[in-house]
């Protein structure tokens, strides 16, 4: 097996870096004091107002403790996983010896559930009529222990304790034993990616080889003929599960779950966004792991599809709610959109393994323009009520009254019964400082400029950068590099795919920035003292944004942009019927911090307004505009629909 | 009971009326020549490249001829019907003795599957289980009933042939036997509406007015508490028919069949719009024969609802393919669109029944609008291939990969399994002539400008018009007014509201247009001669179109029109990518007559297209439009889709 790719730098130890920032920290102490709680509380079914979750019931259920019946989603499992998988990260921040004695239950229940041969999944075992692995397309155990090894990774990495990684390894023999190429060994692959990428987390932990080599199979195996999801379909007498009904081939849907190719051979991304950005996530791993050059030109293939063809400019991803899928190129409508949260998690992951393989700054400006729209957009204040789907465009009455936009919230809803999100958005904020630095044995690589510390060895030197902002709001960043020796080595610095004008200086002295640019990286190589101050300044003018010509829905419009945050009018400042509203000719934006939602910086904007009067008795007429002048006022994309249920919208006309 | 309004004009006979008209004449010979056999074969399952129809072989089942299972849709018997009513038509245009001898047999076939008391419906007949009148939600009976009346009048009319108006009335009076507010009938209505408006019809046409009587009912009773097809769900212990299982309170479907309220207390169009304009045909039926004034608000209400802010300016109706449904107040997306022609017929029944109570231009401008492009537009030159939806813009590869628009076809499809739109168009097509004039004794309206000759009696005099034209190419019409002998009387013809400025003369001499309008109609009121000439002239300019800037999809753009035709381009004169396309902001139209698409005028326009160079390698980028100069050709709308597979917009950005 060949190694991470020499000229990359590789993920620090979450240990390593602590994090402190303005923006992000409220976030994330949110997760830690009312996410983990409650969702433990939910899986406990001890949340009157909740969907019954059964979680943990399911387990005491297949341990043989209690008496009962499965009940939930057949994934249902995985919702222990990803709080576990939270609580560790959020372990590694600060702490808490309660939380960490309810993992340690909750692991001590899994363990008690495992079956001896280590097969694990409550829906199976407690339902008798569900045969192991016989069903891959529709019931989900490899993602089920995905998860799980996930979580297993990531609490064994968290606390040390090996007893979850003795779990979760055990399962993963197990799964290794029954699925590969060999004679006797399953043909087959699972109808969800997940388990994938949690293999490789299982060979980084463990270093054992046998992990990757079975995430290396179920992604060479994918797509392949004989099509081994046929075959089990025609075994099963071509029923569903779900409907008890004879159902069609599943080389009919098979690009929904990214089968209807060889992995290496797909270009395009299709079909249920999560599935897509879990399966590159892994197919990024493989690629690095095994210097898998035909492995990385098809990420690099797809990555490109999505980010310059399919990607909203919020960072979501999912043209369509049918599927929660990807449509087409240049197919992004706003308000029939998916765009997912989870989607854009998923996002992250792939771009941070890409980043692994190759310090480029697009993968982590999209990881920045993801965190900083959709993600953020997630969740509310109170951390109970949630954005699943985020929308470009909102007219409330149109997600009760148009069939096709009954998806689109225009408010944050509560915890679902299906807790894809929540989950998902606690584990990646808990471990947001994942994201920040990589490192490699001369070069600390500094992403994003999120308030943390890091330290690290550079060159058999310890070093330590600490960055201090009021990012995104302001453009001045500073980071501090301290090293416990004057030493040669490099500090590069992404300069932001959006900026137009950036001055970095060391110690009081500009840089010429075009003298050391590396891929969008600042790589400052030099004697190092003990203590030097770098300073970035990142121009945030008010930017109109355009898309391509080739998508349809933006057509004549622009998007407000300011620094990383994209922008967005509502109705409770700018009035109903927002699309009736336009962006001047010249805007004279001005820019404004105030106190509502939480301390955001506003812009203002001058614009038209088409005039609705007289258009009482006809729906059309004689082509004759009127508008009036008006003063519009945008605020950031992430904090919409705080404010009461109204209209939203981002991409605004424009005149010419 | 009441009679029309006085003030109102009545319909005139079809045998009094004939056609002959250069852009219709074709339609109309098409579905003689090659829709009506075409689809006797269909019925009779002798065409191998058509769906199953089963039809006649289910009437022959039910009639005990043959044995077997019903197959088709529960609604089946009205393929029979409609091409029975088409044939009626048809045989008033043109005798025919030997489709006169296949409608007879069909006729005695539906004689022989009837039961001696009256009832039929083959599906229910042949499925015992299904017992008649206790699914009135799902099974449709009455709808079935409706449109075998329709049927039954129209060919009685034609003919004379008294047979099937017997069994016609028989069904009829079984119905009125079973219906009602009288205990011990049942007190419901169908889930479909369409018998209320054939009973109209079977009133008119025997005078009898217990079946007048029995519409009121249906419509009287539908919406009102107790609530009637909740109580029938309740006793089939919720079950439905088609799934065979529990299924939800018909009341939270209630307004998808505008059941929602009583139909005198709604206001806004909702649910599907083929029911709802059938149904509101039947309301406005009602509101002249018993002069019911309340009845008549609530017509014209929802008459306004509709054309005001639910009416493509196609004069295609239906929002959402989800339901073929009306969605809410100026949502009209052009993409995902249904506007099923099916539903524009209805919109012209509705519309004609309007112009019986009302001689008000606005209904003729709808019948008109509906006409020259959604009707036109549905049916492909070899009679054998329809738009069932008619969408203002397509982009063929997202009807194959939007999920949204997949019943959005770029090309006509053939005849369906589910035959709604072929054979109500056919039947519409062979009535066309009936929505050309309504008289009353002394007063012959011109609605429409169709080629065509009318024979009629004002103030007791013979009168004849004589329409010709070379509509909707040429501005000029003329209408010969022929008069047995001198008399005063009058002829009342439209000024069509899409018209700037009509010029009106009697034998060479203008008329003073602001003198003699009453409600768009130029009324000529005068001792005419036995010879008269009026010729109107319609200036017709290119012009461009606006909507209400409250429709969304349409804002800053604008539809071409030019008479009573809207105007598309099409990617095969303007290259793909429609929406990059915008009109100058002089245009500076030309037109031109040209052979293709069976000779139309074609428009050009100055406009510009947004650059595509320079965004292969972006999604998103800093506002700076770049364009060139085109020339834009533009077709009617009725013609698109007839040069293969390609991009079309009705709505185009406006520079301004």
């Amino acid at each position: 097996m060949g190694q991470y790719n020499k000229t990359a730098a590789g993920e620090l130890p979450l240990a390593d870096i602590t994090i402190s920032d303005s923006f992000w920290d409220k976030q994330i102490e949110l997760v830690q004091s009312v996410v983990i709680p409650y969702q433990w509380e939910v899986l406990n079914d001890r949340v009157p107002e909740a969907a019954q979750s059964h979680a943990i019931q399911n387990f005491r259920i297949a341990a043989g403790l209690e008496k009962g019946d499965f009940y939930g989603f057949f994934f249902q499992d995985t919702d222990l996983y990803k709080w576990l998988e939270a609580v560790a990260y959020s372990l590694t921040i600060k702490n808490d010896e309660k939380l960490s004695q309810l993992a340690d239950e909750a692991i001590a229940l899994m363990g008690s559930a495992q079956c001896d041969d280590g097969y694990l999944n409550t829906f199976v075992q407690i339902r008798e009529p569900v045969k192991r692995f016989t069903n891959l397309e529709e019931c989900h155990e490899l993602y089920t222990a995905g998860h799980m090894i996930e979580a297993g990774v990531a609490y064994y990495q968290a606390t040390g304790k090996k007893a979850i990684l003795d779990i979760v390894s055990k399962f993963a023999d197990y799964i290794d034993s029954r699925f590969g190429y060999e004679e006797g060994k399953i043909h087959g692959y699972d109808g969800h990616q997940e388990i994938e990428l949690a293999l490789v987390r299982l060979y980084k932990a463990t270093k054992n080889e046998r992990y990757v080599r079975l995430a290396k199979y179920f992604l060479d195996a994918r797509g392949t003929e004989p099509f081994y999801l046929e075959e089990e379909w025609e075994k099963r007498s071509k029923i569903s599960y779900w409907s008890n009904k004879e159902i069609s081939s599943p080389r009919e849907r098979a690009a929904y779950f990214q089968a209807h190719k060889p992995v290496r051979e797909q270009t395009e991304a299709v079909g249920h966004a999560v599935r897509q950005v879990y399966m590159l996530t892994a197919m990024a791993d493989i690629a690095a792991l095994y210097q898998d050059e035909e492995m990385k030109a098809a990420c690099k293939t797809l990555w490109n599809n999505i980010v310059k063809k399919q990607m909203y400019i919020t960072g979501g991803i999912g043209s369509t709610g049918a599927g929660e899928a990807f449509t087409y190129d240049y197919d992004l409508p706003n308000d029939t959109i998916y765009s997912e949260t989870c989607a854009s998690i998923g996002l992250i992951f792939f771009a941070q393994r890409m980043l692994m393989m190759e310090n480029d700054r697009c993968y982590a400006d999209v990881i920045e323009k993801a965190l900083f729209n959709v993600i953020m957009s997630s969740m509310a204040k109170d951390g109970k009520h949630y954005f699943y789907v985020n929308p470009l465009e909102v007219e409330p009455k149109a997600s009760i009254l148009s069939p096709i936009k009954g998806h689109v919230k225009p408010v944050r809803q509560k915890w679902f019964g299906c807790a894809c999100c929540p989950p998902n958005l606690a584990r990646l904020l808990t471990s947001l400082r994942g994201y920040i630095y990589t490192g490699s044995a001369d070069t600390l690589y500094i992403h994003q400029f999120i308030g943390s510390e890091v330290k690290t060895a550079l060159n058999n030197t310890e070093v330590k950068a600490q960055i201090s902002s009021n990012y995104p709001w302001n453009e001045t960043i500073t980071i501090r590099i301290l090293a416990e020796e004057e030493r040669d080595f490099k500090i590069a610095v992404r300069i932001p795919g959006w900026c137009r004008k950036a001055v970095l200086t060391v110690d009081g002295e500009e840089i010429v920035l075009s003298s050391c640019m590396e891929k969008g990286y600042a790589v400052l190589s030099r004697n190092w003292k003990r203590e030097n101050i770098v300073t970035l300044t990142l121009a945030m003018p008010v930017e109109e944004m355009q898309a391509s010509p080739r998508v349809r829905s933006d057509l004549g419009k622009a998007a407000i942009q300011r620094g990383p945050l994209v922008y967005c009018v509502e109705e409770i400042d700018n009035g109903n019927n927002l699309p009736a509203l336009s962006l001047s000719k010249n805007p004279a934006f001005s820019i404004k911090s105030e106190e509502i939602l939480d301390g955001v910086v506003t812009i203002t904007a001058n614009g038209l307004r088409e005039d609705e009067s007289g258009w009482d008795d006809e729906l059309y007429a004689p082509y004759q505009r009127k508008t009036k002048e008006v003063t519009m006022k945008a605020v950031p994309y992430y904090s919409w629909g705080n404010r009461g249920e109204g209209e939203m919208l981002v991409w605004i006309r424009k005149e010419v």
